[in-house]
């Protein structure tokens, strides 16, 4: 019987003490033994919850404990998730995480710190949420150079977009249904403006490209701008919009960007709707494959972390630590990266075709142009579009 | 340094060699050791190949040598792979193998001998191809009730079912075509009649119910009589036609079947076409996640294979062997479940009407008639279809 602790106890935490209730004896059939939650790390008491027995408020209490061999770390932030991952570790436990802040911006260290005391430090849920992604990255892929990572990493803003396509809704009419259904927060920056869908694209690249990446340095553009007209237009000329994280190893080093993207209908990424993400992975054996599901949630989310946990029992003798990359990873110029544009603009075919030829643009109900260009870097495409009235100027996924 | 063997050096053999060569580094890393291919059995000498010196015709050469810790069986069908991978494993030997004839059949004895002799028994590339299926369901999912598994499963059905689609043709033309470009064999017989596609939903079911199935009890039908018409009718009515596996934990059972579908064009697999491959799997906690990616080819299953090796590689203290299910599992009664049908008939509007109520056929530019039911049973499809000219019946996917 091995003890596990739960720091946190909001949406993801209730989850993992849910799930591994739930799944107790093929969670012990996978980790090799039997596993008890021992603790609960909470802010206040709750009296009238089903673990309060188990709940305490101080972390020395889980850090002094040696049958406690895994902490799941759920709080969120780089405050006291960081400060509690870093003494778990050093207590010698393994620690499992959803937090794509901390991994994002700490992973590095706390790998290395994991491999130096023999622990594990996984975090399968803090990319794609439930959606078995980063171990099948860097496991069941191991016999591939990776050369592309991309996708929907964030539920809130596919859920926007979704409802902006399918509704006609505008962006703040479907941010406010969004908030209403409970898949956007009251203070809803960190998605809209692709500041978690950056964080994930770090994570992603990190495993993918041996350098590890400063997410500060990741050029990330939210959804904010994007109009419902954005959608017609796009609907039009056969595409859908995405926010689309994208890593990419080129021959300068790494290219990681957020933005958004028009996706042609026939991609599968197309069919990604609501709060559903999906990741696409391109190895040098494999081609691609696309790995997609519920990126959010309490129990989705638990489903990784309680399996991580799992894990982590499981390689006790053998810990696993996700390879991070080397230290001082840069991010290759995004603007060099050649692809097909969409523009929107206000402007007659004819001034439309002078300046991109072969070009035929479609109109929306309000008049407004959209057209797409043939693959050109983005200063080539700002360059053509400085002699029209641009008002939209996104990537098209070739 | 540690030696493995591919037994076998068709299509899948020599992609084994040629990406295990090409990502020697990394896939060191993956298995905690360098890698080396000590041997490769063949039928006859291949004097011009660079592999030359590894070649032997006696697989009694690599059951001797105590250096060789894997085995990778990529012979396919149940005659020598079989008896190979009793030998490998009764020689303290894992065996890793694609071979979804052999694992289907016999793999559940292959996994007990495997865990008495205390070595791997893996077969990610049995399934899906190169598409991280297995492992994710297995592992990733091990905080989940597995309550359905199901997908396209046969890249040369959905090859053909893709040009059927999209170029009108008829499936004879189509069949020919996948010929021409080496998607389909010149006897089509396992893909077409659906038996490869039984084989693996019989994979999926053993490692998703806890029950071991034989094949042979899976009713399966293949797509030999899908007609240029259904596609038709079928997009009018908003859907594509697919070959699905699909195996499902019920009240009676477990239920597995391999049939065509009708599947709406706003679903995931949808847009998987061509020789792609796809897999969705329903779990208690994550909800559904749908894996997608190339789902035969030399090097897309060489990717699963080699992954194997250097799993095995790397669990040689502590061996992985997938729970096959209790033997004797037996399979429910396919016509219980109750779903939407897709009819094709011979039928005027006011006779659909009368028989199925509220029903609006759609009509063919042949003038065949195609419509969707409500929810029933197969018993009560067959019987209201007994009123009308019927000439085909298939399972609409909800």
């Amino acid at each position: 019987m091995i003890k596990y602790a739960i720091l946190g106890f909001g949406t993801v935490g209730r989850g993992v003490a849910e799930v591994m209730a739930g799944q107790k004896e093929k969670l012990a059939a996978a980790a090799g033994e039997a596993l008890e939650l021992g603790y609960i790390l909470v802010r206040r008491d709750m009296p009238d919850s089903p673990w309060k027995d188990r709940m305490v408020r101080d972390f020395s209490v889980i850090e002094r404990d040696p049958d406690v061999a895994v902490v799941a770390e759920v709080i969120g932030g780089v405050g006291a998730a960081y400060d509690y991952s870093r003494r778990a570790i050093l207590a010698g436990k393994s620690v499992v995480s959803s937090n794509k802040e901390l991994v994002a911006t700490h992973g590095l260290e706390l790998a290395a710190l994991a491999k130096e005391h023999g622990v594990s430090y996984l975090f399968e849920g803090s990319v794609g949420g439930g959606i078995p992604l980063l171990r099948p990255l860097c496991r069941c892929l191991a016999a591939n150079r990776i050369d592309e990572v991309y996708g929907i990493l964030n539920g809130t803003t596919n859920y926007i977009l979704t409802a902006m396509d399918e509704k006609g809704q505008d962006f703040a009419q479907a941010l406010r249904k969004a908030q209403e259904l409970g898949y956007a927060e009251a203070d809803p920056t960190a998605d809209v403006e692709g500041i978690d869908a950056c964080r994930k694209t770090a994570i992603l690249a990190d495993l993918s490209f041996g350098h590890n990446l400063d997410p500060a340095d990741i050029p990330t553009t939210g959804i904010t701008t994007v109009a419902a007209v954005d959608l017609e237009l796009a609907r039009t000329l056969g595409y859908t919009v995405k926010l689309l994280g994208r890593a990419k190893r080129t021959e300068n080093g790494c290219l990681a960007f957020v933005q958004p993207h028009l996706v042609p209908l026939s991609h599968n990424l197309a069919s990604v709707n609501g709060v559903m993400n999906a990741c696409a992975i391109r190895g040098s054996a494999v081609g691609e494959v696309v790995l997609c599901g519920p990126g959010a949630g309490s129990h989705p989310t638990a489903s990784a972390v309680s399996a991580d946990i799992a894990d982590a029992v499981r390689h006790r003798a053998d810990p696993v630590v996700p390879d991070m990359g080397a230290p001082g990873g840069t991010v290759a110029a995004e603007s060099a990266l050649v692809s097909p544009w969409y523009v929107r603009a206000d402007a007659a075919p004819e001034a439309v075709e002078a300046l991109f030829s072969g070009v035929k643009p479609v109109y929306s109900t309000t008049g407004e142009c959209g057209f797409i260009t043939g693959p050109m870097d983005r200063l080539a495409a700002e360059k053509l579009l400085a002699g029209l009235d641009g008002r939209a100027l996104w990537r098209v996924l070739a």
